[in-house]
């Protein structure tokens, strides 16, 4: 099926981060002709090591998706759009609103007005947050779940949203949007905890440092990347997908002792302690959060494929060749 | 009641606009020290005019609420802050998504940082609008209706709305929402549609030009500025109504059409014709729309005061009286 992106002009913002690389080099494999703009923003997650071997095989342009001339440039005689480019820490947002302000929503402005000015046919897949809905009233959730963001990137992730919507209902743009839940695999950022606290749980291990867990009983799900990337690509060739918010889920629900236990078992490393949750972070978390993703299994045919063990293991054995690439 | 304002210091963004400024003219009567906040804008409505004979009884600065700083300097030693700064036109902010991207969410997320900074525990009301419910699903409207806004100003005026939520929540700060319908009365913006279409309405009335009702058939309601004023400063005084979001509702509902009869029987003008909604509009045309305003009702005891045949009236008869400080 995905044979349909072969030979097809793909572009991909923070095309150089997590999500984006793994995408990418899911399309170079396909033989889509992939572009890559990125501004390699710092703590954002874009590497070029992401897509080391693969630097002759697409196109990196570095720069700003928030520029609407850059954008307009590169989205001319694209095929399709992914449009990854963001900020997602939540700590970060509220440490400094405006920048997160100007990363995560108006670079996706500036993509759609690009899309609007210059291409108005292809479909535009955004990748937004299980964040915007805040602390879970009913689990598991759904897309109609209330909004209720707890944080500003919450809150500049769900305009992101609203403009995906508008573009598509007002100019006729084919946008659709993914929330992601916690998505990991290799290439995953791993310096800190800015995209998930499990990325600095496995920079701990691989220190042979005990890692922290806040708290341990939060029930959580888990996407691996391969598992997104997939619903990224169902998502770009469906038609009926064009207006549609869907929810990715995990394979499995876990809390985080157990996640914890799971990973030291594939590596021991220092083992772990378990914390009280830090008071200024308690006051942005989510607590338990896992997704009704029905709606992107029935309509698009979705399902993740790897489970959290295995998805687990190839991300640490990931890291454990290419550590020096992460920290 | 409002006697609680009296020697108090009142601190207004967007002071020189239509409601900053009728609400300024309340506080001054009450005996309040009131600052203005205004950068004049072209087409949000500030006015100098709106302020005038009270120059000696209030202070104005001309500056950006957008600037932390400023904002910072002048929230010191506040007792209450209105904070009603913003770009409210809907065709605007699809012609200029990034100028009210600017205006709508940088100037409440910098008033709210500069509070968090400096002042974090006096009241902050803020003006929001009904356009974040989108096209209504069910009438009338309430506070819990779906969010689904259909213009870029209200992706924008909610992301003002959760700013102030969030810094309640996290902050502590004492932020009340009030979601205005359509408010109308004395000082309103009467150059052209971009506030209301009512604004429009009165000026080709003056103007002897026959105005334009687009459809007829379309429900509404309007609070006239006095009850709007009032339900400021309800907010402001009630220390229930931090974190709280209140619907402002109409003394009644009525049709484009009634109303359009309505007002040319307080001034005939040249009357007005019926045309088809143009298609560009329609797109962003909320239709319907009248609140479930019960909720402020209760909680704070507001009521609209004033009939809407007076409302109109006085609305005409004040541009009658200076029509040239406001085309």
């Amino acid at each position: 099926m995905f044979k349909r992106y072969s030979e097809k002009n793909v572009l991909i913002t923070g095309g150089l981060g997590f999500i984006g690389s793994n995408l990418a080099r899911a399309l170079v494999r396909i033989g889509a002709k992939v572009t890559l703009l990125d501004n390699l923003s710092q703590n954002c997650g874009g590497n070029s090591f992401n897509v080391s071997g693969l630097e002759k095989k697409l196109r990196i342009v570095l720069g700003d998706s928030r520029d609407v001339n850059t954008v307009r440039s590169l989205v001319k005689e694209q095929d399709f759009l992914f449009n990854l480019a963001g900020q997602t820490s939540h700590l970060d947002s509220m440490l400094a609103p405006f920048n997160d302000l100007h990363v995560n929503c108006e670079a996706p402005l500036a993509v759609l007005e690009a899309c609007r000015l210059e291409e108005r046919r292809i479909p535009i897949v955004f990748a937004s947050t299980r964040q915007i809905y805040g602390r879970p009233t009913y689990f598991p959730v759904d897309e109609n779940h209330p909004i209720q963001p707890i944080d500003i990137n919450g809150v500049h992730k769900l305009a992101g949203e609203y403009y995906h919507l508008l573009y598509w209902r007002v100019h006729g743009l084919r946008c659709t949007i993914l929330r992601l839940t916690n998505t990991i695999g290799p290439r995953m950022y791993i310096r800190d905890a800015r995209q998930t606290f499990l990325g600095v749980w496995i920079r701990r291990l691989m220190e042979k440092e005990p890692f922290e867990v806040w708290g341990g009983n939060q029930l959580r799900d888990f996407t691996y990347v391969d598992d997104a990337v997939r619903a990224l690509l169902l998502a770009g060739l469906n038609r009926k997908a064009a207006g549609q918010i869907f929810n990715l889920g995990g394979e499995r629900v876990i809390s985080l002792k157990d996640l914890a236990d799971m990973l030291v078992s594939i590596k021991r490393g220092a083992g772990y302690e378990i914390r009280k949750y830090p008071a200024r972070r308690k006051v942005i978390d989510i607590g338990d959060y896992f997704a009704d993703d029905r709606r992107i299994r029935e309509s698009l045919g979705w399902e993740p494929k790897v489970a959290l063990p295995a998805a687990l293991e190839q991300t640490v054995q990931y890291f454990e060749k290419h550590w020096e690439h992460y920290v």
